[in-house]
């Protein structure tokens, strides 16, 4: 589905065009052609490979998508794929945007991504000292919006850690802590492989031999880069905490089970000892004095009580019970 | 076993040609030879050998075999080893095929490998645009071929690992979760053998200094680098979700252990009370007043029966029973 | 909030100067300008831009703050980011320093930190021998005083560690060690967040091309540089240190519980047995000759006393008690 | 002990020659020398250093010997560094083999090493056409052999490991199955040492600039390098099932506790419930009637056999017993 | 305090001199001198620093001490620091040894360090030869020998690894075992901290540039280099080995508590079966034939005993007791 189709000169739009003029805009000097496709057929990605020249493998690869995140160059122009995560309700839902970037072209292709770009758009329009630039800085643009788009992402799973944590350690450490727990670190993983291979490949736009088409924009480049250092170096602690935190919790219901065990031992002497007791006043000796006096009984279940009162404040004393 | 041997010029197939007129083909400017043998003996090497005057070296890998993967340069030649992986019913079977690539040469020696590569070749047949590249075109044809196919091998993987965490999360965290799991981490080991060589040599095929024969292929080989990538960091996810799952495992037994003790403890209470209290009636003292009360023995049986509904409930309530 | 703006000369100070001076004295040659801001307002952070002359992005992450720490270029120009940790009460608190270094000017503008540099200007004014090599020994001293700020942020942390090995290896280890260990990793996290970027981004500064104006300096950054490599080493040994103190708790609890498991046992010997003998001589036998005895309930008891007390040196002995 | 010492000529050998002939015959162009030493005395050694021209430092290596495998130059001749593993009856041995090769000698010292060379002398000579590329062959023929017999050391470790699994999962998890894994964990780790400093050095004799001596063997040493590889890997994988295979351990023996307590707690109610009935009925109320019934003792009995058989019927189903 | 003040020339000593004669000898050409401090006060530094003209950074590094080991080229001359690791009653102590070397001269200051090197001096003394070198010589037999000096340290936490693993497989697995491996990994960590960055630092001195002061004993620093390797790889195995040795601890502890268990319920059934059957025989039916046999009693009592031994073997041969 064509979502825009504009053409640009001197950082202003020029005109809304339809598909088939694109290539005679291509030939002006000084102008680009930025087009935004969602979820289009085969039939679409064709024009816009006749349209603009694409390379084949690129155009396969955005038709069949599923790719990893990469920016690769053919001649010329460049081949963008990034990943687009947002919070669903169950999980992470990865979405994906190919971008085709020349001298005087920008085309994205959005698939299962539910933000489109039209702010993007809107910015990129507001300010023409920028958009001068030409499609270099469109594609800066578009990568820094998905970039930004992350970080709430990674906010989310960061307090989704930190009330695992209190669960942990306040409440009971049960099975619903390790759940989260085993959840948080696929989330992470998720996001991890949308950002991981992201940071490696516009690592290439900022230092060394920049492609052309981002000549003079390493700067921005640079801090996109930045970006995406910082989300992952926050995932991995995010990592690191989340598995030190399962370790904690196999350590807390060891510790849980013990109390347990120590909770049984007080109650076995707590019924034990009475126990023990009736059952020497119950033999049938026939020289058994105490059993002739008149205050035997209540003197036993006096003696009873009093040893599991005794026992029971010391059990309490030493946190069994 | 020789599966096929046919010349090839200009992108078009020109004859299937026996074993002995190799040589000749190979004068023939513009010409390549396509040889493709499933386990051949010792003879059918060393005729190959002869023809296409391969490098001792890696005649005597491809007739030993149990290499691991790698693209080897002897000269203008290369020497491929590439791991088939197929699912079998006890484990990943792993096969081998060994490429020799010369200018105007492909030789694909099968072994233990279930599939073969008709497939390929008659791809590679319907499309003469792209087989006119030459045997650099072949080799990338095979490669992808047998890199595409470890794609359903890890989805298995993937859904094995699913089926484990389902079994971990929401039924009984028994022995089979564990044997599954131990039996998953050792198909990621088979898998990663194969796949992360070739992942570094196939790097070499698309940047910096690329052989002469992969020359002006190099956006192809990146295809398949990329793709190896993903593969490779795939089996790490899974890897590592295999781990933390093994550790989710052994915190879920101690949980279930607590859950035992608590239960036993329980029960040691629900039966202990009730003995004790008749031990005490049971003692012959003969002053015990209650003896002789007419409804003594239903009421202290209500009184048994009345505590351990009480215990009972208690217990449900904080979830030991 | 302006805190200080002020000429240099020689190594000298010539002058405090307002705000809007700035330029004509950047215009002295052999003239530097060293300027220190603390939680700056928009119009603030504005009018410096305008003074010096500063990148706009590196303007826009210092108003936006959360960058990860990092030295830039931006043509003659650098922009640096420090992180200041300081130990409060609840955790340790992050601050932010950014610093913009020209040839012949030094901007500090410090965010949620709760010490200033005034030290720092004062110790550079008594040295003018050092201070003469203008803006790049600014941007020393600056650095210099933020890394050695770290040091006693990472002696608590080493003194924290040990306090948590004495509790676990000397005393019960309970809820509270793993607690703190937990927050000790966290913490670890924090400061490494903090000095490793910085390490790496100080290792440019000292060797390969330099950028001109830390020309010079090489050595004081390397000093520098390798403050920053033992902070960072002292980090990983107390994080593996904390990591292995977590499992070595983790064998304790299993220790005691299986101690506790013991004591239960011994326990319940010593009640089971008397109660057991109790129960013969409860029988109801008609033929039993020791109930006819005189001495025979003494004899009994005694025999039940006789066991335990066998059992319970036993026990001792074994250290089960 | 002198074990050998022959000069060649052409690929062949000219002569068993004596030790003080050895310079005679290292001054006839095209020819070299090729010395085998086991277990030398400080004499022997100082002899070779004479004959041959040896660096001091390697000689003292050779002496002292606990080198770690190395490769080193000095000038033009090499010092290579070797550890032969042998499974012994208490674990692996390590012998050492130090070779010296020169333009036109090869010197090598046996240590500690169970199995000479001459087999690989022998194979030398039936291939003249090889032993022509001169002293560079016969080191590369006495690395090959060296890496050659760690494979049946490798095998065997991996078959030790398949034995473990299987102790694991099919039979009880006791304490001999962790002693094998930690046997196996310090085998893997002396076959790690021979290897792995190997596998670097082999790497600078067939990339970049190699020495002189081994000029035209690249090809070869590249092989030698595939299967030091291929060693290391596999050692990596059986360290890390072995790894695993300790946590599955782990969690199998918190099982099987699980499973005794559940055995416990089983036992206890089979036996608590007819004590519990039993001493209801040793209660001394004047007014029981079941007491006095013809056939209350039998009743009883029935009804404590058949809640016994009911409970050890639910236990079982539960898989508790 | 000065240790030792010397002037060498042509691999001699020529004369002890006073400091303030040591800018006398500098001059002449061919000489060096080598000075030895041992914990020097300020004054002393100061007098050096004047007399050789040392880098104020060094000096300062040299004065405060703390440094991580390192070697750092300060215009011609190097300023080394490296650590002393000596075993102590409570743990290892760690020394700091910093050295500078000019081209003619060598000044080395110890601190907190146990053991002089006035054994380097003397053997430098017997070998002119080699002291002919000069500085850098000299500077490799200090280097050497602290390096030396890490094996007995290293052979000692070796032989602790070894008692630890002896106690835990062989005697109870205690207390005692987890805190001997705890401290082995500090010490093992010290060491480390030690090494590590020195053998870095050592590997500048003998590939690629090296200092003009060490030219021509690259294969020196090689040598010393290799140990430092060796070194670094034994500490890792060390260190793998103690965390396996720690896990395997946590199984066998965890199996420990297994048998403890079985042991319970064994004694509970032993004890529980007669309890129960002598409770049956105290119930007061009034038609329990038994009760009146003659030898109703006795019998009973036999199959007591007899269920007992029965269980007793039961439970020996299935090694619960």
């Amino acid at each position: 589905m064509l979502v825009n189709c504009s053409a640009y000169e001197d950082g202003r739009k020029v005109a809304d065009i339809p598909v088939d003029k694109i290539s005679d805009y291509l030939q002006r000097p000084g102008c680009f052609v930025w087009v935004a496709l969602n979820e289009p057929d085969a039939g679409e990605l064709d024009a816009m490979q006749r349209e603009f020249g694409l390379h084949e493998l690129a155009v396969e690869d955005a038709h069949h998508g599923h790719e990893r995140p990469k920016i690769e160059e053919y001649g010329d122009s460049l081949f963008v794929v990034l990943h687009t995560v947002d919070a669903g309700p169950d999980g992470l839902s990865v979405g994906e945007v190919n971008i085709f970037v020349g001298r005087n072209y920008v085309l994205s292709v959005r698939n299962r991504s539910q933000r489109g770009f039209t702010d993007v758009r809107a910015r990129c329009e507001r300010e023409p000292a920028l958009l001068r630039h030409g499609a270099g800085y469109v594609l800066y643009a578009l990568v820094d919006t998905v970039v930004d788009r992350y970080f709430p992402v990674l906010d989310n799973l960061e307090s989704e850690l930190e009330t695992v944590e209190d669960q942990i350690f306040t409440r009971e450490s049960g099975r619903a802590s390790l759940e989260s727990l085993y959840a948080l670190k696929q989330k992470l993983m998720v996001l991890k492989h949308a950002v991981w291979p992201l940071h490696e490949a516009v690592g290439r736009l900022h230092g060394g031999r920049v492609p052309e088409v981002c000549a003079g924009l390493q700067d921005y480049f640079r801090d996109v880069y930045d970006h995406l250092l910082r989300i992952n170096q926050t995932i991995d602690s995010i990592r690191d905490m989340a598995t030190t935190a399962m370790s904690v919790h196999l350590s807390l219901v060891t510790m849980q089970e013990n109390e347990t065990t120590k909770r049984l031992a007080a109650y076995a002497a707590l019924i034990g000892v009475p126990t023990m007791i009736a059952g020497v006043y119950g033999m049938n000796f026939e020289q058994m004095p105490e059993l002739r006096w008149t205050f035997g009984y209540p003197v036993v279940l006096a003696i009873m009580v009093g040893i599991d009162i005794y026992l029971f404040w010391r059990f309490r004393r030493a946190g069994w019970l």
